[in-house]
C-alpha cells in the first residue's frame, strides 16, 4: 500500500510502499479516507518536533484521520463503520499505564505515551492502518468527508473544558472571547465560539491583509478581525474590550504573556502553541500583580482524549456547513499529495497564499 | 474610643480618639477583641497600597479581626456572639452590586468594592466597629482568642479552591506541595497542607538561617525547609521533586514565572503576592511550551468571601494547637501597640527578628 512518510533531515515527505498492516487482537483494520495536514506536520517534517518509532528510520505522517472499518477483527466495531482515530498510544514497552486506564492519555507526561504520526509511532497517512478498537471513535457517514477536522476540533474542546474548569469555583459569565491566530485552528475555534457556543462578541487576531479567505470567513461569522500589526495584544482592551477568554493558537511566546493583559478581571487564557526557546523581557511585576488582583488564570493544554473527540463530532455536526467548506481549501489525491503540504520555501503569511486547511485523500468515500 | 490609624505619608500608625460608631439598620455593633497585623498593613502604612476613605484624611487600620457582638441592633446575631468580619464592602456610592449579591465580593473588579482597613473604608483597629450582620461570621468562644487568623487562612482557602478547580477537568491526584514564603501566611498554609489537608510531601521555601522559630515550626510539622539561597525555585524539581501544587506568598515577581518550572506535569501554581512593577528577562518560549506540553495552570487569587471564612474557621479548629501558639509570636495591648507593627527601619529578614505573627488586643476576651 502507499504511505506518506518523512525521513529525519529530508525536509519533505515522500510516497513509500508498505505492506498492508495486520490487526493484532483487539485492533481493527481501517481503510483510510482522508488525513488532514496541520502545523504539527510541518514541524515534524522540518525536524523541530516529533520522532521516528524505535528501530525505524522514517515516520509515516498523519494524526488527523478519518477512515472506514475494513475488518473489525472480532472487535465491537462493524465493517463499513466510519471512524476517527485518537492520537496517543501507550509507549511500546508497556501495555497501558494509569493515564490510559483513566481514559486521559492527554494528561500523560512525556515518556508515558507515543503520538501516532508525530512521535514514536507511525501515523495514519497510509491506505490502511490498524488501531485498538477503543481508540476509534465512530462518526456518521454524512460527516465522514470532513472527519479529519475532528482531531483539531477536539484539541479546542479540551482547551475550553480546562479553561472553563479553571473558572468553576465562582459564578463566571464570560461574554467576550479573543482567538489569537487565524490559521485553520483559530478559524475553527472562532467559529465554535460564535456558533455552537453562542458567544456574541468574538475577536480573532491575525497578521494578514484583506482580502484574504480567512478574514472573509471571520467577516461572515461576524467575528471582529484584529490585525496585530495595527493593534497589539496588550492594546486590545483599550481599543476593543477586555476579554473574558483568550485562546492562543499562534505559538508566538510573547502572546502567552500579553494574554494576561488582554484579559478582563476573572478571565482565563488557554495556551496551545508550542514555541521554541526565546528569551525576552517582561514586566513580570505588573503581570504577577495583575494575575492576583484580578483573579486571572492561564492554562496550558495539549492533545485531547476520546471524550473530546466525541464532543468534537457533535461540534462538527453543529458548525455551519459553509464554514467547513470555506476552511477546507483543498483535498488532494495521492497523485498530487505534495500540494497538501506547505512549501517550506514559502512564507506562510504571504498574502497570495490562500491555503487554509488541506487534506490528503487515500480512498474514495 | 481608641483606634489605630495612619495618615498618608506619616509612615507609622498612631493612636487616635474616635466616637463609638452607631450601627445603621442591618448592622451590629461589635466590641473588638484582637486584630492581626500582616504585610498588607505594612504596605498600607508605607503608602504603597490602599487609600483613605473619600473625604477623610486618615485610615483606621486592620482587616484581620475578631470581636464580640455588643449590640445586635435587631439583626439575627445575639449579644455575646463571637464574630469575624469579612473585609470587602460595596463602594460608598452603591448599595450593592452583582458580586456582593452573588456572595462573591472577592471576584469584584477594582472600583466595585472597598476593603476595610486597606482601601476606601476604615478597618477594625478600634475598640468598637459596626458591620452589616451578613459580613460577620460566627466563631466559637474557644477559637475567639485566635480568631484574627481566620482572615489570612480564608485567603488560602480561596486560593486552594481556585487552584483545585483549575484541575477539576481530569483525575488529578496531587501529592507534593511547595509553599513559597515562610512568613505567617506561608507557615499557616504549609501547616494546612500538612495537617488538615493531609499531604505527606510539603516543602516551604524561605531565606532565613537556622535556628529560626519559623523553621522550627516547619521541622516540627515535617515540612521540608528549602533555603532559596541554596536552591533556587527552578532547581527544586531536580534537587527535591517536581511539585503538583505551588503556592506563592512572597510577592517576589520572579517566583510567579519560576513556579512554572517547579511544577510537575498537570500541576497548578496559585499566586497571591502583589508585587510592584519590575521588568526582567524570562525564557518565555520555554515557559510557554512547558505550560502547554505539560498541561500546567497558573491562577491568581485575591481576597476571600464568607464561605472561605467559614472554611477557615473549620481549618483553624483542625490545626494543631501548638502550630497556632508558635505562629502567634506576640499579642500586644493598646499601651504597647507599636510592638505589633514591624519597625520600617528594620530589615524584616534579619535573623535576629523572631517575629512571626502579631496582633493588637483591644479588649479582654
Amino acid at each position: 500500500m502507499k504511505a506518506i512518510a518523512v525521513e529525519p533531515g529530508a525536509g519533505t515527505p515522500s510516497l513509500i510502499d508498505l505492506p498492508v498492516p495486520e490487526p493484532a487482537p483487539g485492533e481493527a483494520l481501517v481503510r483510510t479516507l482522508r488525513v488532514g495536514v496541520d502545523g504539527t506536520d510541518d514541524e515534524v517534517i522540518a525536524g523541530g518536533h516529533g520522532g521516528v518509532p524505535d528501530g525505524d528510520d522514517r515516520l509515516v505522517l498523519g494524526h488527523e484521520a478519518v477512515g472506514v472499518v475494513e475488518d473489525p477483527n472480532g472487535t465491537d466495531l462493524e465493517e463499513g463503520q466510519y471512524v476517527v482515530p485518537t492520537v496517543r498510544r501507550p509507549p511500546p514497552d508497556v501495555e497501558t499505564n494509569v493515564y490510559f486506564e483513566r481514559g486521559e492519555p492527554d494528561m500523560a507526561p512525556e515518556g508515558a505515551y507515543v503520538e501516532r504520526g508525530i512521535v514514536g509511532a507511525h501515523g495514519f497517512m497510509a491506505e490502511y492502518f490498524t488501531s485498538p478498537a477503543d481508540c476509534l471513535v465512530p462518526i456518521s457517514a454524512d460527516l465522514a468527508p470532513v472527519g479529519f477536522l475532528v482531531e483539531p476540533i477536539s484539541i479546542t474542546e479540551k482547551a475550553i473544558e480546562h479553561a472553563a474548569a479553571a473558572r468553576s469555583a465562582f459564578d463566571w459569565q464570560p461574554e467576550s472571547v479573543l482567538v489569537l491566530g487565524n490559521g485553520s485552528l483559530g478559524l475553527l475555534t472562532a467559529a465554535m465560539f460564535r456558533t455552537t457556543m453562542g458567544y456574541d462578541r468574538v475577536y480573532c487576531l491575525g497578521r494578514r491583509d484583506r482580502p484574504h479567505p480567512s478574514i472573509a470567513i471571520l467577516d461572515e461569522l461576524d467575528v471582529t478581525y484584529i490585525d496585530s500589526r495595527e493593534t497589539s495584544v496588550p492594546e486590545i482592551p483599550e481599543v476593543y474590550e477586555p476579554m473574558d477568554v483568550v485562546y492562543e493558537a499562534t505559538g508566538y511566546a510573547k502572546h502567552a504573556f500579553e494574554s494576561i493583559e488582554a484579559l478582563a478581571p476573572n478571565g482565563v487564557a488557554a495556551l496551545l502553541g508550542v514555541p521554541g526557546d526565546w528569551s525576552f523581557e517582561v514586566d513580570g511585576g505588573r503581570l504577577h500583580r495583575e494575575m492576583v488582583l484580578h483573579n486571572k488564570a492561564v492554562v496550558g493544554s495539549v492533545n485531547s482524549n476520546r471524550d473530546h473527540f466525541a464532543s468534537a463530532i457533535d461540534t462538527l455536526a453543529g458548525l455551519p456547513s459553509w464554514v467547513i467548506e470555506d476552511v477546507v481549501s483543498g483535498v488532494y489525491g495521492l497523485e498530487e499529495y505534495e500540494r497538501a503540504f506547505s512549501d517550506p520555501t514559502d512564507d506562510a503569511t504571504a498574502d497570495d497564499d490562500t491555503t487554509i486547511k488541506t487534506a490528503v485523500e487515500f480512498s474514495n468515500i
